[in-house]
C-alpha cells in the first residue's frame, strides 16, 4: 500500500486585541513543537519588548504596499489604521512539506483564507467577558484611552464575524485555551478527508 | 448575561469485529468519566467474560421485534444474524441533561443516528492493518475460521462507509486511540455551534 504524503493544515487563529492571542499561541507552540508559526508583516509599530521577524515582520506603507502589488501576499487587511498580511510562499511551501502552519490574523484575513483554502480551520479566542478584556487592555499600559474605546467597539464588531468560525476558545487560563487548541488540532488531523488514505488497498 | 444550558453531544463509534473498540471505550470512560456509554441491546449470545447490562443487554429474537415494534430503538440493525439496537428514552434523557452519550454501534446505524441527529460525530475505529485484524481475530479464540473469513469480509464492506464519518482513528495502541478520540470530544466541545452562546449579551 502506497500511503500519499499528506498536506499539512492551515490553522486561523483570530481574537479580539487584548485577548491575550500571544500568550496563548507561545504556549501552543511549545505543546506542538512541530507546528509552524506564520509570522505576519505589519506596519504598526512594534509594542514594548516587541521583536522584528519574532512578534512581526515591521514594514513601513510603501513596502508593505509594494508587497501587496506584486501579489506576494495570501491575504492582508487594514486594522486599526494599520496594514497586517501574510507571506504566501512560505505556507505554501510548509503545507506542501507536510507542516500544519498557524497563522495569526484578523476576521477579513481569516475570511479571505477560507474563501481561498476552505480546508483551514478557523479558531476564535474570546476573553471570559468583555469587562476582562476591558481590564487586560487597560492593564497593558501601552494604548490611550481613546484607542482602547476603538479596540472595544472592534470587538464587538468582530465578534459578529464568529459564526464563520469553526471554533470557539475561551481564554479564562492560558494553559486551558491552549491546552483545547491542541485537541482542536489532533482531532482536525483525525478528520476522515485528513486520514482516508489509511484506508485504501484494503 | 443568562448562558442556555447546552445539550449533551452524542457520539457514535464504529468499527470492524476484532479491532479492539471495547478496549478503546474502558481507556476512555476512564479519561472521560462524564461520558455516558449507552449499553446497546441484542440477540447474540455473550462472549466469555461478557456480562448482562455491562457489555450488552442481552435479549432473545421474539423481545428485540417487541421493542421494534413499540418504537423503543432509536436505531437496530442486524450484523452477522443478529439484531443490535439502541434505546431511544434513555439516550433523549442524557443528551438533554447536557451529558454527552457513546454508542457502539455498527455502519448502518452510525447511518440512520447521522440522519435523525445530523449534529452526531461519527468516529470510526480501524487496525494498522488488515493483516493485524486477521491476527486480533484469531488469536480472540472464539470463532470458528468461517466466522473469521466473514468478519474480515464484513470490515471490507464497512470500510466503504467510512467517508460518511467524520473521524478516523487508528487503533495501533489503546492509550493513543483513547487519546486521539478524547481530544475529538474536547474538539467537539469547542465547536462554535455549540458555544456560540458564550457570546451573546455582549
Amino acid at each position: 500500500m502506497i500511503k500519499k504524503q499528506k498536506e499539512g493544515t492551515l490553522i486561523v487563529l483570530s481574537g479580539p486585541s487584548g485577548v491575550g492571542k500571544s500568550t496563548v499561541i507561545s504556549q501552543l507552540l511549545s505543546n506542538r513543537e512541530d507546528l509552524y508559526f506564520s509570522i505576519s508583516f505589519t506596519t504598526r509599530q512594534p509594542r514594548v519588548g516587541e521583536e522584528n521577524g519574532v512578534n512581526y515582520n515591521f514594514v513601513d506603507r510603501d513596502e508593505f504596499e509594494r508587497m501587496i502589488a506584486a501579489g506576494e501576499l495570501l491575504e492582508y487587511a487594514e486594522y486599526v489604521s494599520n496594514y497586517y498580511g501574510t507571506s504566501l510562499k512560505v505556507i505554501n511551501d510548509k503545507l506542501a512539506a507536510g507542516i500544519d502552519v498557524l497563522l495569526d490574523i484578523e476576521v477579513q484575513g481569516a475570511a479571505k483564507v477560507k474563501s481561498l483554502c476552505p480546508d483551514a480551520v478557523l479558531i476564535f479566542i474570546i476573553p471570559p467577558s468583555f469587562e476582562e478584556l476591558s481590564r487586560r487592555l487597560h492593564g497593558r499600559n501601552t494604548d490611550s484611552e481613546e484607542t482602547i474605546a476603538g479596540r472595544l467597539q472592534k470587538a464587538r464588531e468582530e465578534y459578529k464575524e464568529i459564526p464563520r468560525y469553526d471554533y470557539l476558545v475561551v481564554n479564562d487560563r492560558v494553559d486551558n485555551a491552549a491546552a483545547e487548541i491542541t485537541s482542536i488540532l489532533t482531532a482536525e488531523s483525525c478528520r476522515v478527508k485528513r486520514r482516508i488514505h489509511l484506508t485504501e488497498g484494503v
